[in-house]
C-alpha cells in the first residue's frame, strides 16, 4: 500500500536489462555513447521533430532548472502557478540555475488559467520598468501537481497568451506520459503543436532508475544548454547508462503501457473511494489523487501500513470524523492487491 | 586499448547485481532508503569516522563543488594546484556553486608544495583588505591529475600550511583508491588523521556507475550540505540505486581490488614503455601515465584503435620522431591483452 | 506640483554644505575618513545601541540586498508584504545577493498581518522538508510603499512571530523618518525594541543626495557585511561624500525637521482632496497618499503639468468621470504654493 | 605627503561647484534628468561614437563588473592580466556579476603581452571542450596598475589576438585620462578604433566624486546593461548628482588637465627620486611610480607624515639599507610642495 509517490517504485525489469545489457566494454564518454545516438533518433521521432535538441539528466529538478536557465534571464522572472513543482519542491534550484530570476506565481488551486496569466504578465511588459523583473518565460505543468491535466485547448490558451507577449514556454512532464494516454493525443500535439519551446520529459517517475530528457523543439539553445548542464555537474562520464534507460523506455510503447497501468491503478482506487462515498478535491485525471476522509479512517490506514501524505488536517489530534485531505500516487507497478487492500480499509 | 580514461569502462558486476538485487518493491526515497543506512555504516567505518556526514551524489564535479560551496562563502577563493580539475574540467561549476567564488592557482605541474601554498595564502590574510578575495579552503588532488600520489608527509605538509592560517582543506578522491593502495595505508591516514575535512570519495572512476559519496569528518556542515545538494538538483528521488552501487563498492574490499587492478595495468604499461626507451614525464604512482613518445608511433597506435588524449605536441604536422605527449589512463578492467597490444606498436 | 516621488527632490542645502565643507585636501578612502567616525557616533547614539555596526551605501536597494544577503541563505526564502519594494521595484537585487534565495510573497494590500505571516511560516518549517525553501528572513517596510505606519503594536505583533520561528527581522525603513514622526516614538522603539535586527535606514528620498545607512543592532556581521559590500561593488572610494551627507542629516534633527515637513505636507494635500469629496485607497499616515479621483481632474493636472504615477485605471480613454487612483508623494521641499495648485484643478 | 592613492583626493572645485548648481528643485530620476543628455552628448562626441550607449555608474568596480557582465556568459572566463585590478581588488564583484565566470590570468608583470594572450586563448577555444571554462572576453587596464601606458600598437596588437577568437574586448579605464594625455591621442584612438568594445571610463580618481561611465561602442547591450545595472542596486535615483560630475568633468577639458597636472606631478616626483639615485621598478609612464627605496628612508618619510603603500619589502625590521618598494601616486591636486617637501627625505 505505498501511495506516498512514484518516484519510490522500482525498475522496470526491461529498462533494467537494458542497462544491464549496456555494461560490455568501455564507451566513449559525456554523450558520446551510441546508444544516445538511438535515443535522440528516438525523441525526434517520437516528437516529430528532426531538429529537436535531445539531453538526458539524472533528475527532475535538473531538468527543469536547466531547461529554464537557457532561456530566462536573471534579471527576469518565470510565470508558473501558484503550487507548481518548481516553486514549492525543488528548494531554489530554478532560481539558482537562473541566477537569481525570480518566479511569479499565478494564483490558482490546480491549473492556471489564461485570464490569470494574461494580467500577471501584463504587470511586468516587455521594455517595460527597469525597476522590476522583466517577463522571461512561462513554465507550466502536464499532468499537475494535483493530478490533473490540461486539455489541448486549455493548453493552447496559455502558450497563445504567452507568445502573445513573446515569451518562451517550458513544460515540465514529470508526468508527461501520464497525461498523455489521459487526453490520448500525439505527443507532437501536445508540445510543440501547442506551442511548447522546451520539455522537460520525465522518466524516473514512470519506471525509470533516474532520467530526464530535455527537449528543446529549437536547437538554437543546444550548446549553451551543453555548457550549462556540465557547469551545473549533470553531465555523466558514464553516461550510456542514462542513454540505456531512455532507450528502453521509449522502445515498443513501454513508456505508455507503464503510464496506462499507473493511470488504471488511479481509476481503480478512484472509484473504489467514490463507492465508500469518499470525495475528490480535484477530478483526477492522471495517476493522482486528493481525497478527503475520516481522520478515523487514516489512523487505521496507517496502522495497517499504508503509505502516502497529508496535505491538510490535523494527523494527530481532533475528532475521528474530522476530515483530512490525502494525496496518493499510483505509479506503474500499484497492484490490483494493494489498492483493494486499501479500499478494504474503508 | 582504450586508455582515454578511466570514466569510459563497464561497472563491475558485482556491482551491478547489486542494483538489480535493490530492484524490488518500493523504497523510501530521496536518501532514506534501507541501503543508504548501511552504506553509511560502511563508510564510517572505513574511515574510523563514527561521527562522520555521509552523502551520495553521481557525479564527481557535483561531489567537488558541493563540498567546497559548504564551506566557502562567495567572497573568499580557493587554493588549488594549477591545472587541477576542479580548475580545469569542471566548467565553473565550482564557481557556480560557491556562489562566485574564485580559485586561486598555485603554480606546479603537479604536486602543490607546501611554499607555493604558503606564499599564495600569505597574500590573501584572514581579516586582511576588504578588496581581496578572502582565504577560503585549500583543494588537494589525491591521486592527483598527473597519476602522482602525495605521501602522507607530503600530505600533511599541507595540510598544515593549510590550518596555519585557519582553512578547511578539501580532498578530490576522484582516485582516491587508486592513491590508497599505492600509499598502502588506511583510509583514515590518508585523511582526516592527515588533516583533510571533507572528502569526494570516487567511485565512477573505480567500477561504479555514477556514485561519489562526499564525507564530511566534522558533521557540523551536514544539513546545509543537504540544502544545498537539493538546490542543486543532485538529490535523487530513487536513490537506492546510488546506495547500491556504494555499498557493493565497498563490500568485501572490492574497491581495493579493483584500484589494485587499475594500479597493476599501469605498472605493466609503464614498463613495458620504459622497455622500448619511453620516456615518462611524471613518476607514475597509481593508474596515469604521461608518456612522451614519437609522432609516427601515435599515428600506427591510432590506426590500430587505441584510444588515448595527446596532451602536448602537433597530431597533425611535423617530423615522424617529433615527440607528442600522450596521458595513458587503465581502469580497473584494463586487459593484459590490451596492454601488450599497445606495446606491440612500439 | 511634482508628486511623483520624494527621490526627484533636491538635496537639502544644509547638507549640500557639509558635503561642500568636506571637500579638503586628502582623507582616508573607503570608510576610513573621519566624518565616519563621527557617523557611527551618531547613529549608535540616535539608536541607544553603543554596539551597533553601521554602513553606508548610495542606494536604497543595495541597502536592503545587501542586509538581506548578509543573514539569508541562497536555499531560503524571505518572508514579505505582497507589493513591497524588495519584490516590485528593485529588479531582482534581493535574489542576485542572496545568491538565488527566494521571496516569499504575504497577501495584502498594504500591511502584512500576524496572522498571514505565521501561515506562510508556517508552510516552510525549519528543519523541514529538504525540498522546501527553507524559512530564512521577515523584511518589513516602515513607512509601507502606500504611506501606512505600522503601530509599534503592530510591528511588535510581526516581529513576535518571526522570532517565534526563530527568523531574523529586517526592516526596510526607505522612509524611515516618516514613519517615526508619525508615531512620535523613539529610534530604538522602532527598531531594535520591536524586534528588528537590521535596518535599512534612508537618506535618499528625505532630503539627501544618495547615501543610506545598515545598522546592525548585533554587529556579529559586520565583517561579512564590510566584504559583501566590496564585492557588490558598493564600497565608495571616496567615502567621506557619503558620510559628510549621513552626518549633516543627523545633526541637529535635521532628519526629523524634513520628514515632518513632508508629511505636513502629505496632511495638507490629504485635507485638501477630502474637502473636494476624493477618497484614500488608504489612510494616508507618512508623505503618500493614493486617491481616487476623475480621469477629467487627471487630464486637468496633467495639462497642467502635474507630475504623478496613476497606478489603476486607463489613463487614455474612457469616460471623464472614471475614477483613477494615482500615488502623490511629497518629499521634504514641497511647498504649500504647489500643494494649493495641484487642489485647485478640483 | 599623500601618495597613496589618487582616490584620496578632493573633488576639483569646478565639478563640486556644477553638482551644486544641480540642486535645484525637481529633476526626473533614475537616468532621465536632463543633464544626462548632455552627458550622453558630450562622450560620444569626445569618443566620435554617435551610436555609443552611455552609463553612469559610481564606483570603478561596479563599471567593470557590470561591463564584463554584459559580455560574458557564466560558464565563460575573461582573460586579463595577473595582477589586474579585477583579479586583485574587486572581491570577486566580477565573478559575482558574470554570474560565476572566471577570471585566467596572464602572467606578467605589468603589461599582457600578445603572446602570452594568444597561448592562454588557444587552451580554451571556441566550441572546444564542454569541460572547460569557455573563451568569454578579454580584459585590458590603461593605464595597467604598474603605471605603464599601452602604445596604440601595443594595445591593438592585443585586440587583435582577441578579435581572431572572437572575444569582446573590455578596458578597464580607471586611468583613462593619465594614459590618454600620456600617449597624446584621441580617445576614439585608444578606444574603438584600437579594438575595444567597452570602456570603463574613470572620474573618480581624476577629481570627480565618484562616478565611472561605461561606454559601449556598439549599443546591443544597452538595455540589458540598463537592467544589471538596476539589478546590481547601482541605479541612482538622484542620478542628476552623477550626471552634474561627468558634464564638468568633460567642459573644457577640465578632465584633460587634472590628468595633465597629476602626470606632470608624477614625472616631477620621478626625476627627483632619480636624482637621489633611486631605482624604478617600472618605466613611470601615467601618475603612478614603483620606487625602490632603503628602509631607513622609509621611516623617515613615515615619521614625516608621508603616506604611501610598500608593496614589497619588510616595514618592520631588517637593515636600514635594505631595499623596499613603495607605490607613490600623484592625483589632480598634488601639490609641487608636497613633492619637494618627500624628496628633501632622501
Amino acid at each position: 500500500m505505498f501511495f506516498a509517490s512514484d518516484n519510490a517504485g522500482p525498475v522496470h525489469p526491461e529498462i533494467m536489462r537494458r542497462i544491464v545489457q549496456a555494461n560490455d566494454g568501455y564507451a566513449m564518454p559525456y554523450g558520446n555513447d551510441p546508444i544516445m545516438d538511438e535515443v535522440r533518433a528516438a525523441v525526434r521521432d517520437l516528437f516529430e521533430a528532426p531538429q529537436a535538441a535531445v539531453y538526458l539528466v539524472a533528475t527532475g529538478t535538473a531538468a527543469n532548472a536547466l531547461a529554464l536557465a537557457s532561456y530566462v534571464q536573471p534579471y527576469e522572472t518565470v510565470f508558473c502557478a501558484q503550487y507548481s513543482h518548481i516553486e514549492e519542491d525543488e528548494c531554489n534550484a530554478p532560481e539558482f540555475y537562473m541566477g537569481g530570476a525570480k518566479l511569479t506565481l499565478i494564483p490558482t488551486d490546480n491549473k492556471m488559467t489564461p485570464e490569470a496569466l494574461e494580467a500577471a504578465i501584463a504587470r511586468r511588459p516587455h521594455g517595460g520598468s527597469v525597476h522590476m523583473a522583466q517577463a522571461g518565460a512561462v513554465s507550466i505543468t502536464q499532468a499537475t501537481e494535483f493530478g490533473s491535466v490540461l486539455t489541448l485547448d486549455e493548453l493552447r490558451a496559455l502558450t497563445a497568451v504567452a507568445k502573445a507577449a513573446n515569451l518562451p514556454v517550458h513544460m515540465d512532464g514529470a508526468r508527461f506520459a501520464n497525461a498523455l494516454v489521459s487526453l490520448g493525443c500525439t505527443a507532437a500535439d501536445m508540445t510543440w503543436k501547442s506551442g511548447i519551446d522546451v520539455l522537460s520529459f520525465g522518466g524516473t517517475k514512470n519506471g525509470c532508475m533516474g532520467v530526464e530528457a530535455v527537449v528543446f523543439f529549437d536547437p538554437e539553445k543546444a550548446w549553451e544548454f551543453e555548457l550549462r548542464r556540465k557547469r551545473g555537474a549533470h553531465l555523466f562520464s558514464k553516461h550510456r547508462y542514462l542513454s540505456a534507460q531512455m532507450a528502453a523506455y521509449l522502445q515498443d510503447d513501454l513508456w505508455l503501457d507503464m503510464a496506462n497501468s499507473a493511470n488504471a491503478a488511479c481509476a481503480r482506487l478512484t472509484a473504489g473511494l467514490r463507492n465508500h462515498g469518499v470525495q475528490m478535491v480535484h477530478e483526477p485525471q492522471a495517476n493522482m489523487i486528493f481525497a478527503r476522509f475520516e481522520r478515523g479512517t487514516h489512523q487505521r490506514l496507517k496502522a495497517a501500513g499504508a503509505k502516502y501524505y497529508v496535505t491538510d488536517g490535523d494527523l494527530d489530534s481532533g475528532p475521528a470524523d474530522a476530515l483530512l485531505t490525502a494525496r496518493l500516487v499510483c505509479d506503474w507497478s500499484m497492484s490490483t492487491d494493494s489498492i483493494d487492500q486499501f479500499l478494504s480499509h474503508f
